[in-house]
């Protein structure tokens, strides 16, 4: 087991109806309040109107329009530049994890004097940050309970993963009922999000019977819960334990004293999502099945053979490569089942830029310390397996 | 799924060596601090001289002697006399639970002006406490991540579980070699009191497949991680699992979203070792058999199904009634084989006081709204059995 820091402040309120909290959430943080949210689905959902009922004694200017695979250009900056000049004191983030991480870059550049890249990009870290309040209307990304957002910069197709412990959201406030609307194909990408969160961490090192436990636990519960919301996107209680589940994903309690895995279909997904702008849950769900099938060696055999056995129930008799190469084919079936689209051409991704995807990847994503370590060539095979 | 409102704030630093970084844990508390320990084991660990030296630079005082199922009188009302009087700063506990506990009821009543008894019992919400910091060197009570304790008035034979959102310590510094010197009797007990942790949060209602598995987990972790340590005392990754496992007991996230189950072993217990002043861990498990045959009905015969295939891996295809049957002989033996008495004549309990304990907690338990409600007749018929 390895050594460990871990501490997540968040505050959590779950549940029917908890959005009556917000004004007793809110009023110690601040009188000016910067209301972030995406295309405009938390209007159609009465959210919007919601919101500005139950903050109307505040004072709330607003950042619309945040794009999924959030924009450094325009939305961090334009994010920046209204806490500044209106001197916000708190973010409150209505929707998705796009919104919210993007509303985290905002409030750490809001208190940085410099251009808020020197900050995402690691070359300075943050000395404050504004405090953040989320109401989550999107289980999938786990930045409810994590002090981490990733963010896209265009121009040079860099997606970063950045973390800072002052990002930790002050209160995450999480009703299963604002999920009732979200689409079977955002369902089942953020069902692909969360469980990929998950074997992340699963697959590594010094691993424990906790741990694993946890972990296994969890991914079973996102696939049965998954299927139930596409069969009922009404129903509560499938809802309400999907949203818990993907609450886990990101913030290490699922692997307290694992060596770290490196995250590899993460680095790899944001390549994809950085040049093709793709769903993040899908290109997960693409590259999972074929990272698997290229690490699979005597050295990783087994975690693949209990991953099988108690994820998917795999008879423990078999062969160890026959348990690992079910366990391959039924996560495949499983992604393809809830109606993820399984190959690169399916979203929009030819060979075309593979090539440079691979090597932009294996510049920048340290994949070669992962827990099997990925070289430009590996990575490259992994894409062209997914095509 | 029930709503809920959760927050665990506390940092763990965990591993090998991780006491080097209590200096900078302590700083920004002040330079006044309350050392709180027990009888003196932490002198013999080398961890009282470690301590002085790490903390050189502060202005240290100390309550010692404080006594497992700890006393109001005299520790707590000592500790808040030393606080005032020397206008502590910070609470450093280093021990197991028990000290931990106290020092929580401490740093509540440093910070109010009336009787501490006030605020342990309920009568008055704490508006303030000085802020803990805890070395811990016993692994059972999961007081390092959680905001309770448990206090013990002798003259009254009550024993209080006190929480408060204030007293979650700031931050548990948990190094897995401060157990190896753990003797049987206790790491038994430790085990078997984080064991029944798990219990009391998974028979209920309202559970979901994330908790449970979490729960499941957690047993067989406990189970093999026991013995092992047991085996072998300084085995560290069996240590450090433990040790982990425990740090999750009671801070609720186990059972996310559960219907309370009013925690009737631990309402039972409470008045053993109140009364006798047992050791808790062998109190609970002596109890927990019982308790399970005594609920074991066609409403609650499910939840031992699932308890006894997912944890002992008794054969699903059994009747229920003797799958649950198994269940608890399992319970009873896997407690036994870790060399806990498990009669509560072999800890010194004879019939004498039992319908006077039993009237105890029937009156100031509230068990009547547990999971499977309890009423003084069934207090009474569960500790007959147990004798």
């Amino acid at each position: 087991m390895q050594n460990f820091d871990y501490q997540t402040p968040t505050r959590l309120i779950f549940g029917k109806g908890v959005i009556s909290a917000l004004p007793e959430v809110m009023k110690p943080l601040g009188q000016k309040i910067l209301l972030t949210y995406g295309g405009g689905s938390i209007k159609k959902l009465g959210l919007y109107d919601k919101v500005k009922e139950l903050l109307k004694e505040f004072e709330i200017y607003e950042l619309a329009d945040i794009q999924p695979n959030p924009k450094y250009n325009p939305s961090v900056l334009e994010g920046v530049r209204l806490c500044k000049e209106n001197e916000i004191e708190a973010i409150l983030a209505v929707g998705g994890g796009s919104v919210l991480d993007c509303s985290k870059a905002i409030a750490a550049g809001a208190k940085y004097d410099g251009d808020p890249w020197d900050l995402i990009s690691y070359k300075v870290k943050a000395q404050a940050a504004l405090p953040i309040v989320d109401i989550l209307t999107l289980a999938a990304t786990g930045s409810e309970y994590d002090c981490g957002g990733v963010i896209s910069r265009t121009e040079t197709n860099d997606k970063i993963g950045y973390m800072d412990e002052l990002l930790f959201p002050v209160c995450s406030i999480l009703d299963p009922v604002y999920t009732f609307s979200v689409s079977k194909k955002q369902t089942a990408a953020g069902c692909a999000d969360a469980m990929n969160h998950v074997m992340e961490q699963y697959f590594t090192e010094d691993t424990t019977l906790l741990n694993d436990g946890f972990c296994e636990s969890m991914l079973k519960s996102l696939m049965v819960n998954a299927k139930k919301c596409l069969e009922n996107p009404e129903d509560y209680t499938a809802r309400a334990e999907m949203m818990l589940c993907c609450t886990y994903g990101c913030n290490g309690i699922l692997s307290l004293g694992n060596s770290a895995s490196g995250w590899p279909c993460h680095g790899i997904e944001h390549a994809l999502s950085a040049y093709y702008d793709i769903t993040h849950g899908e290109g997960l769900a693409i590259i999972t099945p074929r990272w698997m099938k290229h690490i699979l060696n005597d050295r990783t055999v087994g975690r693949f053979v209990k991953y099988g056995v108690n994820v998917f129930g795999i008879d423990s008799s078999l062969g160890q490569y026959e348990i690992a190469d079910k366990a391959i084919e039924e996560t495949y079936r499983f992604f393809e089942s809830i109606g993820i689209p399984m190959h690169l051409r399916e979203v929009g991704i030819d060979e075309s830029r593979l090539s440079e995807m691979a090597h932009h990847v294996a510049v920048n994503e340290g994949l070669e310390n992962a827990y099997a370590p990925l070289f430009e060539s590996d990575i490259l095979d992994i894409l062209k397996a997914s095509l």
